[in-house]
């Protein structure tokens, strides 16, 4: 955690540069500090995947209209400021990459972010000693 | 939103006529009225995306079964009787879609609707714009 | 239900032996018991989905780390210790089927289990029919 996912439609697979737009929203996430500048998220904890769709179908089919979806999982617990601010910062970036393709053409872009509500959860990797050793 | 992920096993693939699917799935939604004969979805938000699993376990392994997972999302607040007709207007699609299949060879179908409770939520793109806009 | 999709950055195709480690899950799902002995998932009921991710980002791009995030949607009820002994099963079926990759490389491995909080469920597949009737 965070994992954040992006399903997206197939069409927006050659123009959207989406391993790009990975990379920047890790990088959004890496950066983003709380009220006394402590790092959101741990670095070895930051995630994203990103899935075009094999299939899909947007509105009324009158178009071709493309469509992102963002969805940051995140653990519980952290300050709605904090929270409002990380949603804010993700929707920047994904405004900033998305720009120069918005002016070309119709695509909606939906962010969200979600609490996690697990009632198990376990890490068993060796991701998190790796950074926390750095 | 609503926003419609269909996850399911490669072995329906070829036979599932899948794109059909969506496109079925998205239209129901767009017909979905309210007890006031309102719109329950706003045409610009209506998305179906779907994912055939590059791998998969279904059941005990004992057979070639098959499994489909429809999981809509869709924006909290609307009413008990709103939520179950869009639910039985899916599955009655779903149903509708794959009867043809259903007769030939066994596969699961799952309908789960969800009401999203994400604790920040923006809209970024275009696309929402030009339906109001028509 | 139990639906347990995997996610996972590309790196970890060629190595990580997906479609083995998706029987396994799902082999442990079906041999899970309550304290009365009773199985915990119907056998009909157990789903195992897996996608490689088409672009993906991890941490600070520092290194090519790897991530497999497992995610365990099951029904409402089941007693804390029901859940507990479900997640520990699966996080042990996750470690022994890695451990010998751990040993070679850094990724991150999360599990998770949720409680389905839907507010519509329909099944209209023909795989728990079959599956009740053996």
């Amino acid at each position: 955690m965070p994992h954040l996912v992006v399903l997206y439609t197939p069409d927006l697979e050659p123009q959207g540069a989406i391993a790009q737009l990975c990379r920047n929203l890790a990088d959004t996430m890496v950066a983003q500090r709380d009220e006394a500048g402590t790092a959101v998220f741990p670095v070895g904890g930051v995630r994203v995947l990103a899935y075009p769709a094999a299939h899909s179908a947007v509105a009324d089919g009158s178009g071709e209209h493309g469509f992102v979806y963002l969805n940051l999982r995140m653990a519980r617990g952290r300050s709605p400021a904090v929270r409002q601010a990380v949603g804010e910062a993700l929707a920047q970036a994904a405004r900033a990459h998305f720009a120069p393709l918005l002016a070309q053409r119709h695509f909606g872009i939906t962010l969200q972010v979600d609490e996690g509500s697990e009632v198990f959860d376990a890490k068993v990797g060796n991701l998190h000693a790796l950074f926390a050793a750095c």
